[in-house]
């Protein structure tokens, strides 16, 4: 839907490619115009966020177009690239609400509900006001932002149910002490399996130490066999869901706003114990 | 979606209107090709559907489309037109799962939720297999039907919760008999009304007898004053909704699937009531 809004036929968009995410969005984005890869991580594996010095922006680019988290590698965006007068656009289905961003530097930034935000089968999106004006007519009208802001996203009937728990989700988030609180707790969460990874050589992280996320926590172990007896034994003991994407392999542990800290807890001993058992 | 899957710019589509929802599917079929009215029934304010001989039918057309009920006018086809080797598609939000339909007829078949399959924010269609191959290549992955009938319509992450209650609705349904059961409920339920609707010159039903809609009952009174009398008493016996669409005015009473037997007796008993009061 961004591209169908914002990039016209004879125009360019600059993506930023950090992961999986981000190689999806180009896809789509170039069956309405021009896509500049203005910087891609993909030859180390897709393991950090590149600094500003490795981007090729466009300056005539429709907007540059981010992944703030990506869920399968684990890399996040510690703070925004610089894009000058070009939009910036962020994909934030994996860490909106988890953490406090400045939202002024933004243009666009869109989001599915399922990680922090409520159930699937709603989406979140804010746009900066100016935004709007750049909207081509005849589009679709369910597919053109403008409905959706003129009719106080009420157009048609949309998912009510979803809506509602989001009101509570976000009164639950309000009693954590707000973004704020909600980020200090996710960065403690993090920070626990972070530090269980650093202590060993044992375990080994996929991220970089500066643009890993408190989202997806992404590790190796010292070979394939050992990670699916990992995978199986921790599966034995209710910690489930840990086998990392078949695309890069290895162990993801997916920690999001709702995930408790007693889980956290409890994997770092398993890998404390699973380690002593196989180290 | 319809008609970006199977309205090229160079084609044209057949419609038949019989009230609002027809006239918004018009307007969205427009930006993709040429639309042909095969019939309008907006001369009669929409009281009923047309008859065969009253079908100007394209025989090169992409389809034919129909509202197999609409809802604000109150006016349901009974039976399919014949339109040859041309793809019936029916938009068959407000009354599928009421009653049993030829599905064999359909080339495709759509319908929101929230009427009478479940929550709002999930849309069943049903595609006839051969459709698919009329589908162009480069449509944007999510609006190309394609997608989700190769995913077994998890390509994205769904409405999880609404999927899951209309599990429990299709129980439900099964549990009074099928669709069947529910069609013969239906009908006793609005068969109370019309019969209440005919027993007198009070009260003068919108649509012809032969397309009124068992979903829903929309009539008038002598006069609007009365109608507004009759919606504010009504709402105090907590008799809601029953303010007809402003478009249309007078009154309409939805009884949807579930909606229960016991509220169409309350209606008629108050029909009567107000009535006698003011006959």
């Amino acid at each position: 839907m961004l591209p169908m809004n914002f990039l016209p036929a004879d125009r360019s968009a600059d993506y930023i490619l950090t992961g999986s995410w981000g190689k999806k969005a180009v896809k789509e984005a170039k069956r309405c115009g021009a896509v500049n890869i203005a910087a891609t991580m993909a030859d180390g594996g897709f393991t950090r966020v590149p600094g500003q010095d490795e981007l090729h922006l466009d300056p005539n680019a429709a907007y540059v177009h981010i992944t703030s988290n990506e869920t399968i590698e684990g890399v996040q965006w510690k703070q925004e690239p610089d894009t000058g007068d070009v939009p910036l656009v962020a994909d934030a289905s994996s860490d909106i609400l988890s953490r406090a961003i400045p939202v002024e530097k933004y243009g666009l930034i869109y989001a599915g509900a399922q990680k922090n935000i409520g159930p699937s089968g709603v989406t979140l999106v804010i746009i900066r006001d100016d935004m709007l004006q750049r909207i081509p007519d005849g589009l679709h009208t369910m597919l053109d932002y403008r409905t959706h802001v003129e009719n106080n996203s009420l157009y048609n009937t949309p998912n009510t149910w979803g809506i509602y728990i989001i009101s509570l989700v976000c009164k639950w988030i309000k009693d954590k002490g707000g973004i704020s609180g909600m980020e200090r707790e996710n960065e403690e969460k993090a920070q626990l399996i972070y530090d269980a990874i650093d202590a060993t050589d044992f375990y080994r992280g996929h991220a970089d130490a500066d643009s890993r996320s408190p989202m997806n926590v992404t590790f190796r172990l010292p070979s394939e066999d050992l990670e699916k007896k990992f995978t199986s034994e921790a599966t034995a003991q209710k910690l489930d869901g840990l086998k990392g994407h078949r695309s890069v392999g290895g162990i993801r542990a997916s920690i999001y706003n709702a995930f408790p800290r007693e889980g956290v807890e409890a994997l770092v001993s398993f890998m404390k114990d699973f380690e002593r058992r196989n180290g």
